[in-house]
């Protein structure tokens, strides 16, 4: 199999409301487990904030990216993880240039 | 070959000097290929800053991510990257608990 190799990478913090992580992460996996050009879709919990999740996706292309948004699954997820989400922190796009580890 | 199931996420923004990413780059990759328990190691250019590269790590324990810092792989890695290094921004450690995509 043909090593992937991604174009480009965004990755942002998403604040639940309060005792929602665990249901708002179900719902971002749930939607995003079959999308055209998605190389990689990580949800991590983050350590200090007990309502906060990262999430770091990687992609054949930004145009990709945007076309998921479109996909039936992706919006279903949003309509239902947007009452759980009270605000959004950190957000960056980036060109993913090296990539070591399994 | 087993699914790889990271129980320890860090991710953060790294500044270079001014002209000097693609250098930094080039030092962290050379310095981070052989880390035991290391499960992924990413590193990005940011889209919006110039000078600004993104690493988004995954590794099986936390206590390998802190054992990896004793590698002389790394440590020197660390010592030809620190004059290269500007600044730090956002930082950030996480739960990896969902992963889709290839």
């Amino acid at each position: 199999m043909e090593e992937a190799d991604p174009q480009y990478g965004l990755l942002g913090q998403m604040m639940a409301q309060p005792g929602q992580r665990a249901e708002l992460v179900a719902i971002l996996s749930e939607g995003t487990g079959e999308m055209p050009g998605n190389i990689a879709y990580l949800i991590g919990e983050d350590s200090a904030n007990p309502d906060a999740i990262w999430i770091v996706e990687l992609w054949d292309s930004k145009e990709a990216h945007a076309a998921s948004l479109n996909l039936p699954s992706v919006q279903d997820a949003i309509k239902k993880g947007r009452p759980l989400i009270a605000g959004f922190g950190t957000r960056a796009e980036f060109r993913p240039v090296a990539k070591a580890g399994a």
